[in-house]
């Protein structure tokens, strides 16, 4: 059973210890209380085995609102019990994500002494003839800061920087794991514009490039356009232009599948906040002609319609779209009876869509996907590797273009979008961004 | 022979490399040729032996003025020719000395939605409950911002920021092999103190605690000071406390083989700038009775005498003080005739002192040391690992003498200070930091 309504709690996944005894029917039984309860089983695993008793670690997504009764439910039944709850999570984040190391073990003075003074005199001296050496000779060219100022995290909103911290350690966990990239996140901690943006400036020559993350809409705006003005090295806010580059990769798969021209297809997006001002941008850069936009915020579709878009509202989008995106931070909104036969929909709000998927497709979606799927870790790494390896000044549309193209050609026949963990995918983004970024 | 003018142009190292025949004083030839240009070897290894030939790699130091003219007459020798110079120092820099890695391989979807959306969140919303919580599941205790405007690299001056990267980068590699502390450069792209303070306010959420370093005299006492008043972490000024700390320890393990009392001792300080400064500082705060100083600003003078300080000159200072200890800047200022006979002379400066230690000896002085012995690096990893395992909120004059103590106590019997490369040198001064912290 899938729950589809419109509280905007936040599911997060909780992890049961379960042991049951080894009779036929105790799994069956335990994940029909769980069934039963509304909840849906994310994940399963068997911790252990002994005695005739199997512990199972059961992932289910909760929120405060969720059946909690569930657990004595399970008690209640014969051969099983819940002995606890598991801190895998936490477990993964305790000390942090993160490290920055030496790449060189210093071992001995000979290796102090040139890495460190007096040797080191000579690589200041040298970039401070050139300045283009420190590409060379620091680690400046594959250094990302992750500005945050905590005012649009995740689905949880403006919960501050620090408890922000997660999000931009995890940024940083991918960025080194999937580009070789080295991410610094920079908490601002700020709500002012113009302070964030004196500050990212001042700061900038530490590194070679700039990720804007989860900064509220309308302030990541003026922060983007501001910094890219002022600097002479690439800014990019991810929950705009990232999140632009894989939806625009999934619907370009969805045409090519479907045989429908992408340009010619009727859009519609729900929500124009950051993600959708980003992804409305980016479709009609590459083409598209004609997009429909709904959002609460009269000045959302406002920018919108400066762009080129049409104001619209969510039936009609629902009535008339080919292509529906949406991206507006509320669980459940889009009701399956709206959904029109056929139509392509990408549900991105995270971790809860605006339509389950498999609800979707069972409403007559010829394509559903959420922001599990399609999500910006498929663009990030290769964006930025790109546009460091070509020591670009900025980010531009053929770029943007080139990674969305690069993520939609390494995808499997039948899908929108390919596997983030699977390499390939980053080194082709990154070799097609390099390219644009040099043509 | 040893170079002792007062010409300031810096010495870095030139590692040559020099082809020999495998002949009886084939080696011997060479090394003279050096020594008669004047110059010091610094280092000596064989690259490779083969078919009666010999590649010796030797690093001598050099600078502008040296008499270049060696090469020919090494070239002249019958038995060897200069084969080439060697990019050892540029090849250990070469992509720069420091990487953000993942602390885990991010090799399956469960761990990517644990370590990233959606399990993040859960440890989000923690943080947003109980911030104390980011020192247990982020990097944030265990990282330390290296702060510089570029102003006073090394003994290479105002620079420029960038140009100083590869020494932030040196300690930020120093930090992670001796106290597994994720240092991150920051340049702050301005020379006006009130923008460097702003800024690293702004940011300091990002960090457990800061390392202000090679910023110039008298911007970095205003920076320092406002920076410790507004911010609820530890901030630090390397060049004033991290040299104040070892130089501190050096007097004492002098004073201990000599035994003469440290607090009796007549201390003389020749340059009052950020280093001096801060050593005098830390002595009187060690209970020293009497210091001189001399300094050519009269600004740095007035400074030296509010802390309680007496103005002098370097003729009175050679003349009366038992402790000499030079921060000027200055290449060769103190000349063999004005060693007092069972003085201590640590001449700091790096990376050419004031007087070379085995001159300074030769011409009496009981104990004489320079900046390659005396080095910071025997503080900052474990000051800041102390201070960030003990969540101190400031360094404290107790956490800086302690320090001192534990260094000096880790130093061979007739050492005045231990090898930084030993790793108990930094558990050592981490523990005695901490305790004192939580005192």
């Amino acid at each position: 059973m899938l729950r589809a309504d419109e509280d905007d709690a936040m599911k997060i996944p909780e992890i049961l210890l379960i042991e049951s005894e080894h009779k036929p029917g105790s799994l069956a039984r335990i994940l029909t209380v769980i069934g039963e309860a509304g909840l849906v089983v994310e994940h399963l695993v068997v911790v252990r085995r002994e005695q005739g008793r199997t512990v199972w670690e059961i992932t289910i997504d909760m929120d405060e609102a969720a059946d909690h009764s569930v657990f004595d439910r399970i008690d209640a039944l014969p051969n099983a019990r819940v002995i606890g709850k598991s801190d895998r999570v936490f477990n993964r984040h305790r000390g942090g994500k993160i490290r920055t190391i030496s790449r060189q073990e210093i071992g001995s003075q000979q290796i102090l002494r040139d890495l460190y003074t007096p040797g080191v005199a000579r690589v200041c001296l040298a970039i401070q003839e050139n300045p283009e050496l420190a590409w060379d000779y620091t680690n400046i060219g594959n250094t990302v800061a992750i500005v945050t100022d905590g005012s649009a995290i995740l689905g949880l909103g403006n919960i501050g920087a620090v408890p922000g911290l997660p999000v931009m350690e995890g940024k940083a966990a991918l960025f080194a794991s999937l580009a070789g990239i080295s991410g610094v996140p920079i908490l601002v901690d700020s709500r002012d514009p113009q302070t964030i943006i004196d500050t990212v400036v001042a700061i900038a020559p530490s590194f070679g490039a700039i990720q804007l993350e989860d900064i509220g809409a309308p302030n990541c705006f003026q922060v983007e356009s501001e910094l890219t003005a002022r600097l002479d090295r690439p800014v990019l806010h991810d929950d705009q232009h990232g999140t632009a580059v894989v939806a625009l990769a999934a619907v370009r798969n969805a045409g090519r599948i479907s045989g429908q021209l992408l340009s010619k297809s009727l859009v519609g997006q729900v929500g124009l906040g950051a993600a959708g001002y980003g992804i409305a941008r980016l479709l009609l850069a590459r083409g598209v002609e004609r997009i429909l936009g709904a959002d609460l915020d009269p000045a959302a579709v406002s920018r919108f319609e400066k762009l080129g878009g049409e104001a619209s509202n969510l039936q009609q989008i629902m009535a008339e779209a080919e292509i529906v995106i949406a991206t507006t931070g509320v669980r459940g909104l889009i009701k399956p009876e709206m959904v029109r036969p056929g139509q392509v929909i990408l549900a991105l709000t995270n971790p809860d869509p605006e339509i389950e998927p498999a609800l979707a497709r069972k409403a007559g979606a010829v394509f559903a996907a959420d922001g599990k799927s399609i999500n910006n870790v498929l663009g990030f790494p290769g964006l930025f590797r790109g546009a460091l390896d070509a020591r670009a000044k900025r980010f531009t549309d053929a770029m943007l273009l080139a990674a969305a193209e690069a993520i939609a050609d390494t995808a499997a026949e039948k899908d929108l979008v390919p596997d983030a963990l699977d390499p390939a995918v980053h080194l082709a983004v990154a070799a097609a961004v390099k390219a644009a970024a040099e043509a």
